[in-house]
């Protein structure tokens, strides 16, 4: 069945208007009258409508039944990924929120080689939350993760330490696996998981994390690269967590 | 430490010469006389190296060890993916060796839309083992994954059935997780991951896959793209098989 996002303030009673992208992708769609879709407030909850009336730039529904969406993890998951060049957090937005990531935040450390400047990080932002969206729509998820840029290393450990289980990830670490972190911190319902640029993070980098309260942990003994940590790491949790 | 890969019939005794891509490789690392490198054999012994000489095209090694490879996964695990289009075989050769896979398997099914003919499919697998074997070597495996192509999906599914923890994936089926699938089969040491192309798998396929002995499990409620899924359950299976 076909979902559309819809903004929360759009939603209201037994009818509604789809407009804008919506109604061009109900178009592609070759949407008519009769035909059930689901429409999504991007914020967990689904609504079951019915098309009622097809016209340009426009597709009216009538609304049948509210319920959870049914694809939202139990675990809410925030991915904190050091700005990577190119395409590779795009990468990791489109993954992740096919994997059921609650938020993907960015912000910058010691080994950075690509930083944005504010200018072309607003307009990133922009497009990062566009692919969160169609990732979402496409993989059927009931809300659109939040796409957020941190000014610094200490704002992203701050705010990553305040969910029940905080784990930086480090390839040099060979002790702490992230299966005893996760059942240290069990049971929990929000999670954070924090991976680092190319070249990985500064000795000092890690000793501040582990100061701020997350767990250094290893993926393993094979080096991931910068774009595949956060998604192997986001896969795992949520097997831990009974997702699958 | 830098690392290269030497088939096994150049290793023998306490010297050893790199030539070709490994001599060219070693040149940009401007390797000198005195470094330390690893050389490894592709299927899973290390030997600790030091550069003896350096000439035009060959660079020449006193080996000091030989040990086992110690970032080998002591699962064994086929990832078995029906033929997807473009770049995405690709893209997954190269998680799934950084993941630590042990074989890629690309196959047909019914509703692929990408197969590559008999003569576009040599030159591919040329292709897709270069990239494995460079993967291998950047994530520091001790072994090279092999990349397969079979004829037909029987042929896959009589082929991953072998395996002591065989899956199909199916985004439709609600009943079975991968962790029950996983619990039933512990221990095990060798698994077949078997994901569906762009479209999924047909039901008549789904149901093929129980005949041969696959169990069928679901990889949780949201729908994951081709080349997602693949990675997903990797990375999880690594997870439930102690590996972080």
């Amino acid at each position: 069945m076909p979902r559309f996002f819809v903004s929360g303030d759009e939603i209201g009673g037994s009818f509604m208007v789809l407009t804008g992208e919506n109604a061009a992708h109900a178009k592609v769609l070759r949407l008519k009258n009769g035909d059930e879709v689901t429409v999504c407030d991007g914020k967990g909850t689904d609504y079951r409508c019915t098309v009622s009336d097809v016209s340009a730039g426009q597709i009216s529904l009538v609304v049948h039944a509210a319920a959870p969406a049914r694809s939202e993890a139990a675990v809410r998951c925030s991915v904190y990924m050091a700005f990577a060049k190119a395409d590779k957090f795009e990468h990791v937005i489109q993954k992740a929120t096919e994997l059921g990531a609650d938020e993907l935040v960015c912000f910058p450390s010691a080994r950075c080689v690509s930083r944005p400047d504010e200018k072309s990080l607003a307009k990133k932002l922009e497009r990062w939350q566009k692919i969160a969206a169609s990732a979402a729509e496409q993989s059927r998820r009931g809300m659109i993760p939040q796409v957020i840029a941190l000014p610094s290393y200490r704002a992203a450990l701050a705010r990553a330490a305040q969910a029940e289980l905080a784990v930086c990830f480090y390839e040099n670490e060979e002790r702490l696996t992230f299966r005893a972190a996760i059942e240290k911190a069990s049971p929990f319902h929000t999670a954070s998981l924090l991976t680092g640029p190319e070249g990985g993070f500064e000795p000092e980098e890690v000793a501040q994390a582990a100061q701020a309260g997350l767990s250094i942990c290893t993926l393993g003994s094979r080096i991931l690269r910068c774009e595949t940590a956060p998604l192997c790491a986001l896969s795992a949790l949520m097997y831990a967590a009974g997702e699958f």
